[in-house]
């Protein structure tokens, strides 16, 4: 089971379906995670109405598991005042790399994964990605799915 | 007549017709212009393909005309690597606000205007805008387009 | 006892007379202490000789007691590359606030405070400090002291 | 004759003897000079007190003679509130590198020249330098000369 933040219930692709979806894997002792993917994560999640645009975090404990705690996540939710749901990655029993992680080949943090309006993934980044360039993929995909539907009633 | 750099004949709105257009209104010795508008103005150029997005800068001379000379933007354009177009904006016979910022009412520099494919301004903004949500609103503008024309393609 | 890292055996104030000290409290889940205070830290320790100035972290563990661990600390300890001498400030029997930060009459993190050559307490900050203003009051210090030797000598 | 900007009569390096000099040289189509070098001579002009530190802006026409003009400079220590005072140096009959860059061996935009309280170059450093160094150094010549002033009293 996951552990989720800032949600009363887990957030589930599939019920999130219609909308674009931000999957923003970040690590706490990360370095670029903390200083770089946590705050564009915030941004995008102020810049965005959450009806077009939901924002996910995921915290991947794929390295330091000895120094890892919920309650330190929950720490560092507080201190860095996100208010995005946020899931706490489920630990792989046949690996070190957690279950989401593994599903979605991260190769470490932080990486961000877009999803369109039909679930499919879009995107699929490892390391920084440049404020300019997010927001227009971003804005492009809520544009796209309102496109295609259009397209359909128009068929 | 504007003069123009880094084109070989001046950009009309009109021949730009399909493609979504930032204008990036600047004046070489406005501190936020050089420091922000400037800057962000090459990022979109080279973020965009050109066959989307034409980005155009808009030399701004509404204050400290006596400073200013066509040698000091080429300059500045040489030192600063710009190679987007760029028009020097025609003085005003009857005010010191030069022809082209009023017509679009800019207020001063910077100033950024989205226009879309059919040639509507779609957004004006005075003062600093941030890298991610302009890419938002560049990127939903030529998917938006985009859309437009396979809607009625569909129809 | 604290415990230290990035060092064999504590580093004690009286053994390290005749070098100007840079205290440099800390908290791995306090987000100015991460974005400013540590690499500020870090520059310190990077840009002085280790015979004029001696660089010490101290994590101070004044609240999400719950969420800290030792190796939280040394894993945030690997992942920013810190050099430096840092301890663990020692629990308070009596107060959530820990003995070396009570001592010091710390207000939380950051802080930093400078102490000269003889061991005297010359500057206490709680918050960010500048580089430039704490580079020049560090330079001052290391010469200060020198300037004391002379004078002594001479007279 | 060099034009002055922010002072009555023209600063003279014997004029300043007993006080720390920082010449920052500077260009104002120079990018490094203005997004780096002039900032951080304002920084320095508002952090040491003026008994103990001089800060002089040099401003160096070496290349782009044809889009300079005074004007232009005044113009630009406006926009930039730029409040210490500022030399244009003078042209070279026989060169153009204007004089007092080429008294001093300047290599370019930005250069930074550091002098002692008897008159003495201390440093001299062309391109970037960062905020913790240059501070740390004009902070120690303060005491430097103190020091001396003291031993020489002492003896």
């Amino acid at each position: 089971m996951q552990s989720w933040f800032n949600t009363d219930r887990p957030m589930l692709v599939s019920g999130l379906r219609g909308r674009v979806i931000v999957l923003a894997a970040f690590q706490v002792l990360c370095p670029n995670s903390v200083a770089g993917a946590v705050p564009q994560a915030r941004r995008i999640f102020e810049t965005f109405e959450p009806k077009d645009v939901a924002v996910i975090g995921l915290h991947a404990t794929f390295e330091h598991h000895e120094a890892f705690s919920t309650a330190m996540l929950k720490a560092f939710i507080q201190e860095y005042r996100l208010k995005f749901p946020i899931a706490l990655d489920q630990p792989n029993p046949s690996s070190p790399i957690p279950l989401t992680m593994e599903r979605y080949k991260m190769r470490g943090t932080p990486s961000l994964v877009l999803i369109d309006r039909h679930g499919l993934v879009r995107k699929h980044a490892f390391g920084g990605v440049d404020d300019l360039r997010i927001g227009a993929e971003i804005g492009a995909l809520t544009q796209e799915s309102a496109a295609a539907a259009l397209s359909s009633s128009a068929a």
